[in-house]
């Protein structure tokens, strides 16, 4: 394994997970990699566990501030989350122990667009980073690092930190090594230049992470797998959601609105997001172009099919047989991928410039077309927005995507007034579940309530919909955006009383 | 007056107002010209008005669409609402009969962030523009057109529309010719390329418009001002709203996080924004730079001054002293002023690349950090959210302001939950009324609430927040952003049926 590790004064610093844990201490910032369950370190999180049950057994304090590029594991946040060791957790979670410590206040959680968490840590006022704990998946001869399966904000981390421990993972193929285009221009403003991508194959930076060695304190040698992000085969809601979405595609080629190779694909992470790759795959589309946070499954399918031409993105996110077949087969996608840093993948700049199809998950949508990405009724944390906004409001079309109930139809993801709001009336487009589309472009809000309930509410729901708006109509205070406010929020409400959505 | 058209074949073109909006055809689309109240057209509106009002005498349906750049005036938007001439109107409106008419659910408005309307319209789904009305200064020799006192949408109106009405208008200055910046790079994707802006004082566009003179069917000249903006010298609340924010720059210079010339500033519109530009005439900073929509008295004054050493805007909103003032010393802004597209004053591109501190009113925000810019009491629309989110989402650091109470004290303009947002937690840095700054930089929900109430509230307000606050944190189902939802917008409901939002 060590064959990983080309530079001397870096491989002289080989130890154990638990000896560079020891370098993290009580009440520190650490920044560390790992984006939707890919290139996090596999290692040293748990012997910091480890070492934070400990400190806690002798009843001494020891919790950190935690940055990294988006989600990562059980062996990271889950670990962390079960020795109680995070005070402050950004930008993005999906582990369930890291969940519950959020929800239950005991970890204070900083929900934040995927492409302002680099800038903002530059910009001081989270404080100093002492710790960055980096996996890679080679060490030049030279000292610079060959980044592993995600790239995120590594780079930022590697500059800002005061030390860096990192991991070298034998276990990520070598052949990554050129995939990755690592920028250094973003500066801190008024110091900005425009960011030279017009294409999203377009390569502007390095393939490789450059870090003053003397910061290095510590280098520990893993060989373990990304998160396997299980891939579930569609269910029924999720292949109607993607059909919808695919003679949307056809409707607007037919109206001249996208040409033949539509535009850039941006697509969220899960079940929803590879029903659409397969259906792209099915359809007659060909050489379309994805400029994304993440590589799934269906993604991986669309590039092997020649739907996709290529994809840019900051990370992957694949079952364990699609990580096995990526790995043994990554210099056929040499041409066909672009691993970039997060504040790129996601760059507002570029959204806007390319004209991104942006297409993202969502909990629940209201009548107005108010999006919530995150908070189950309005209270609890689900996993974070993470970069739906970044794409959402730059977007040329930005869709927004769920089925049409939860909970075995105790819940309606069509409300009356969303809980909490992530995504604005002013940046959501479309809207698709798998009853139908709701195309909200250029239609003012009673307009689209109508629109909502027609094609996306499930039929259990609409008559209670068309009832709430109805009275809305002739009871509230202004028409512009009729609500009953003491009702507005009764669906979330009656939910938590009851366990349903249902009137009784 | 009619030495402003020096183009033979426009010059044949004159005619009455009356007479050029006999060409304006029932159900159509039509852009107009106008951004604040400043370059909007000043005849050819109410001549339509007069239009429609004797079609409807006549028991015939007549009502357009109509899309600006942003306010306009009693003589368009107050004629044309009068006359219930208007089905559609986009994109911001300040008019209080226009209000009206949306409130009362009869014109349907689409509220939508200012630098997007041109590209959706280019888009298509607004359907074809029939008509663009356009006021210009002057009409050259070769037919090309020197913009007035706003750029606004004016350059995508021409070349859209199918017909083009010009109104020349010689109460503006002559010498405005030169300080326009016009933009015409702005293609659809996948055809676009970066824009070239990396200092608030760069020019990429050219000083004039384009259009195509057979399409030009009415020319109408006038001699009208533009809308009185009045100003009203800054009452003590908006004066405290000043100094928190002086002192907060103060501070971030110290901290290292601005320089001492800032970065460019974006200011909102009104009474505060003039406040804030008086207070930094009167603080030591010096030589900063604007890059914003519009130019108020305020900003003027801190032009005069060497507070600001230039101003990037799309805009005047002047008052009769400050427009006279302007209009008879343009040569005097040479060098310090550059009107441009919206598109391009409002560009997220550039609002990210060049780190804007973007300074914007609200209605109301909450505990949390959301932000409703525009809805009273959450269904009533008040104007509209302008390009307060094409700024805020990419600021450096965006800034909202308030006085802490309205209506003698019986809205509290901090709540428990806000009734619409516009601003999501995640674009909310910092919150500011006259009884202090809050930085929720950096924080988690209910640590922003803890410093919200005690920076920001209103005294009479903050127990009763505090009282909220500490019971949701006892029954709120999450502990993540805790909420009753029962009573979250309870306030709101209790202003609209008892007049204040004091508990009993």
């Amino acid at each position: 394994m060590s064959s990983r590790i080309h530079h001397p004064g870096l491989k002289a610093k080989v130890m154990s997970a638990a000896e560079a844990a020891a370098f993290i201490q009580p009440g520190t910032t650490v920044g560390m990699s790992g984006f939707t369950g890919s290139g996090y370190p596999k290692a040293v999180p748990m012997a910091l566990a480890e070492r934070i049950k400990a400190a806690h057994a002798r009843g001494e304090d020891f919790r950190i501030n935690l940055h990294t590029g988006a989600s990562t594991s059980t062996e990271m946040d889950g670990a962390l989350a079960e020795a109680d060791g995070v005070a402050l957790r950004t930008p993005f979670n999906t582990d369930p122990t890291m969940r519950a410590r959020i929800n239950a206040g005991e970890t204070e959680y900083v929900d934040t667009h995927l492409s302002h968490l680099a800038q903002t840590v530059w910009e001081g006022f989270y404080g100093p980073m002492h710790t960055a704990v980096v996996e890679v998946s080679a060490i030049r001869e030279n000292g610079r690092l060959v980044p592993s399966s995600s790239v995120g904000n590594n780079k930022s981390w590697l500059d800002l930190a005061d030390q860096v421990i990192l991991e070298v993972n034998s276990w990520q193929s070598e052949d990554l090594d050129g995939l990755h285009d690592v920028y250094y221009e973003t500066a801190l403003p008024p110091h900005r230049k425009p960011v030279g991508v017009t294409h999203p194959a377009d390569r502007i930076g390095v393939t490789d992470f450059g870090v003053d060695p003397a910061k290095v304190v510590a280098v520990v040698e893993t060989h373990a797998p990304d998160r396997n992000s299980a891939f579930k085969p569609a269910d029924a809601d999720s292949v109607a959601i993607a059909q919808h979405l695919v003679e949307f595609f056809e409707h607007e080629v037919a109206q001249g609105r996208y040409d033949e190779r539509l535009l850039p694909l941006q697509s969220g992470v899960g079940n929803v997001a590879n029903a659409v790759m397969a259906e792209l795959v099915k359809s007659r589309f060909h050489g379309l172009t994805a400029f994304t946070e993440v590589v799934q499954d269906g993604m991986l399918d669309a590039l092997d099919s020649g739907t996709l031409s290529m994809a840019s993105c900051t990370a992957f996110s694949l079952s364990t047989e699609a990580a096995e077949r990526f790995n043994s087969h990554v210099n056929q996608y040499r041409d066909k991928l672009i691993i970039r840093t997060q504040e790129i993948s996601n760059h507002p700049e570029l959204v806007r410039r390319l004209g991104i199809l942006a297409m993202n998950g969502m909990l629940e949508a209201d009548l107005y077309g108010n999006v919530n990405s995150t908070h189950l009724m309005g209270t609890k944390m689900m996993n974070g927005l993470g970069g739906s906004g970044d794409f959402a409001r730059n977007a040329f079309t930005s869709f927004f995507l769920t089925p049409s109930v939860a909970k075995n139809g105790a819940i309606s993801c069509i409300v009356p007034m969303v809980s909490h709001v992530d995504h604005t009336e002013h940046d959501v487009h479309v809207l698709v579940t798998e009853q139908g589309l709701a195309d909200l472009r250029g239609l003012s809000p009673k307009q689209r309530a109508r629109v909502v309930i027609d094609k996306c509410a499930h039929p259990d729901y609409r008559e209670q919909l068309r009832d709430y708006f109805d009275r809305a109509m002739r009871g509230s205070d202004g028409l512009h955006t009729p609500h009953l406010l003491g009702e507005s929020l009764s669906w979330h409400q009656r939910f938590l009383e009851t366990g349903t959505m249902r009137q009784g």
